[in-house]
């Protein structure tokens, strides 16, 4: 069998083939294993994590490989008081109620079966709204609707609330266990943080597969198939096997030659998912003064460059480390500004959350998962307005001997690293389950 | 000078090219030009245009050409009284009033600069907000929304009306002269149509580039560019250049590959303008017989699968001919049904307009352009909701040496053969721009 990205969903797929007996072939665009997670190290130890970084509750999967390999995790930075930047002033909590607004989502997601949310009784008017214009009406004022967009639509995928449909967000409540578990520090998606950075644990499963397994450097640029196999073709590699998963998100998906051409509906899913488009960024400091003055450092804003920001510290490591995070129009914003005019709309941004001493860093470090070609954004691809309904059916759906594996393909945390592995194995036992007609090449 | 791709936008910035005295090379990568075009012959003489195939005022460049190299065209097919099918029952007219919300739409778009809608001073509540939920409000009942929206984003855009954003209708009304302009027949876009069909166009305007230029056959893989040049690669030759001019949709364009690889801004575009969906079906009769009962069979639906028909009869052939167009949603479920069960749902549809003889052709042609790997998708690419404010100023930003053209990036008849050129002759007028840097290679 033939893997075709060694992010987390191509690994587990790849794992899961070998425990089944068949022999398999990794390959990775990249010149490491991992996908989108990347860990940069500051000569003092400090650890950076750019890329996906968080592991939490009921994300078993993951946590299951964690303990298995037996890596370390530490949790989240969290000491003292958030912030909230709310029409300019800093508050604790939101001075709005948020919470109803909340509740009523999750109370609809409840309505939504991830595996299927095109089939959701109420998914035609869902599908037709955009959480912006929907926050508009639910939400008690602008304010209340700016600062709730950007957390959901911004916080969870990386996109503007414009770009959003509430079915695209209510699945997405669905599938991470709601609101309160995907916003939560403790107790919730960003919980706890690997040592060593997540990477880690793609390079254990990356051992566990044995040499000669992963090939990286080796971008897939064509699939043909026909009665007797696949081929799949790399630069200067040809990798004929009885099937393929495709581990990639379906905007890079899309961009492979299959042959013959893939159907009509899976190539317009493929056009119709873009990846969220977010900015994060590291802001180095000699120590965390936020601690200092009795805040954690993670905030979320309702205005301005910037929609949230977290205490990125490491333990062992003195450093302060303030990562922000932006996120579709804001983050398309300062995409457009200069390097200089760049920075200093960050760091306005974070002197405004954490003090002017958050104006004078060592150093700002960032990595742009949207101009890396074998990503192009983060954290993940969601359905465009009005695609769910007419594509979705399309996201899992074999198309002959080539299977879909990738986050995007989940229905239990979707977008996190637990649904990358979950969509794995299962891309893995669909073409386990169809190997009465295959070798298992 | 390369151009990729010899729609009529590839073909007319290769001449303007060749006009300025540079040297020209086409790269194509279907068997022959004209992109979005394509014509069938019945053996009888009958013509069926698959593709494009209107032309009407105001549509000054495509006119010109018509004449230039000396082409007949024929007004289209429109004896007697058309049908509205509105909830179930055929209508000469729609029995509710239509009018208001488009008289209202047309207003609204005189405040989008199709140069630059994202510029307009009620973009972002526009580009929030999809058709169908904008529809479900301004109209005075479901059934009057619902057919408006298939009119609109059906009709103009092939999209179903919860993908398609007040700000691209809006746009896309502008750039088209309004409503009236393009949905009427006689006066309207779909005025006429050219003897031979449009193809025979597209073939003068090779002719007159000249023998060795337009290379079919050639699929375009990677774009490399570097202070000296720009290298464009088909499966088996090299080409080299000052520029190149990249004549295929936003939605194709981001499957090449590109070496340095697109910025982030560009690439996000590229994810997010899908080409529309569109079934074209050509039922074909012995003869016209709807004229016999005095309909043009030029109909409007609010339900069903099918939503336009036209009377596509040539002149000189007795057959009568009653194309079908299925959009977005419908389209969609058409494709889902097995052949048998997709043309019951046709005919079904067809006999539902103009009578139960729809429901015995001697033939039934169609061309599934979402299926061409080459074009995936009709009539053309539109930006997803909430995308227009974001990436709209990337879309006809050059990227060093590589320029855009297809008629996506026109701001004239976009979306129509008119703007094809437009746009060819846009990008072709900004090479020569630059050319003191580069030679006129």
């Amino acid at each position: 069998m033939v893997v075709v990205g060694a992010g987390f969903s191509g690994l587990a797929a790849a794992l899961a083939l070998k425990r089944a007996g068949a022999g398999v072939r990794v390959l990775e665009a990249r010149d490491r294993v991992g996908g989108r997670v990347l860990t940069r190290w500051l000569p003092d130890g400090t650890q950076l994590d750019l890329g996906a970084q968080w592991i939490g509750p009921t994300q078993d999967r993951v946590r299951a490989l964690v303990t298995r390999y037996g890596l370390a995790t530490f949790p989240s930075a969290a000491h003292g008081t958030p912030t909230v930047l709310w029409d300019g002033r800093r508050y604790a909590e939101p001075p709005a109620p948020t919470g109803a607004v909340l509740a009523l989502l999750d109370a609809y997601a409840q309505g939504v079966d991830p595996a299927a949310p095109w089939a959701a009784a109420r998914a035609e008017a869902w599908d037709r709204r955009t959480v912006a214009d929907w926050l508009a009406r639910a939400a008690p004022d602008p304010v209340t609707a700016r600062y709730l967009g950007r957390q959901l639509a911004g916080g969870l995928l990386a996109a503007a609330p414009a770009e959003i449909s509430m079915l695209q967000l209510l699945f997405y409540l669905r599938s991470g266990g709601g609101s309160a578990m995907l916003l939560a520090m403790a107790g919730g998606a960003q919980q706890d943080r690997l040592v060593g950075g997540p990477g880690v644990l793609a390079d254990a499963l990356a051992a566990a597969l044995g040499p000669d397994t992963v090939r990286c450097g080796a971008p897939v640029h064509a699939i043909v198939q026909d009665r007797t196999g696949v081929t799949v073709r790399t630069d200067d590699e040809v990798v004929t096997a009885g099937a393929v998963v495709v581990a990639v998100a379906p905007a890079l998906a899309g961009r492979i030659r299959y042959d013959p051409p893939l159907p009509a509906l899976r190539d317009g899913l493929n056009q119709r998912m873009p990846m969220g488009s977010a900015v994060k960024v590291h802001a180095v400091y000699p120590e965390p003064f936020w601690r200092a003055d009795g805040r954690s450092g993670v905030a979320t804003c309702a205005d301005g460059p910037v929609t949230e920001t977290v205490d990125n510290g490491t333990p062992g490591s003195a450093r302060g480390v303030l990562t922000a995070f932006s996120y579709g129009a804001e983050a398309t914003a300062l995409r457009r500004l200069s390097p200089p005019a760049r920075r200093e709309a960050l760091l306005d941004a974070l002197v405004a959350i954490v003090g002017p001493a958050a104006g004078r860093p060592d150093e700002v470090v960032e990595y742009d998962w949207s101009a890396d070609p074998w990503t192009r954004g983060c954290f993940c691809g969601a359905l465009t307005v009005g695609a769910w309904r007419a594509y979705g059916p399309e996201l899992r759906r074999p198309v002959g001997r080539v299977h879909w594996a990738g986050t995007e393909t989940a229905t239990r945390w979707a977008g996190y690293l637990d649904g990358a592995i979950e969509a794995g194995e299962r891309a893995a036992a669909e073409v386990l389950d169809t190997t009465d007609q295959l070798s298992l090449k």
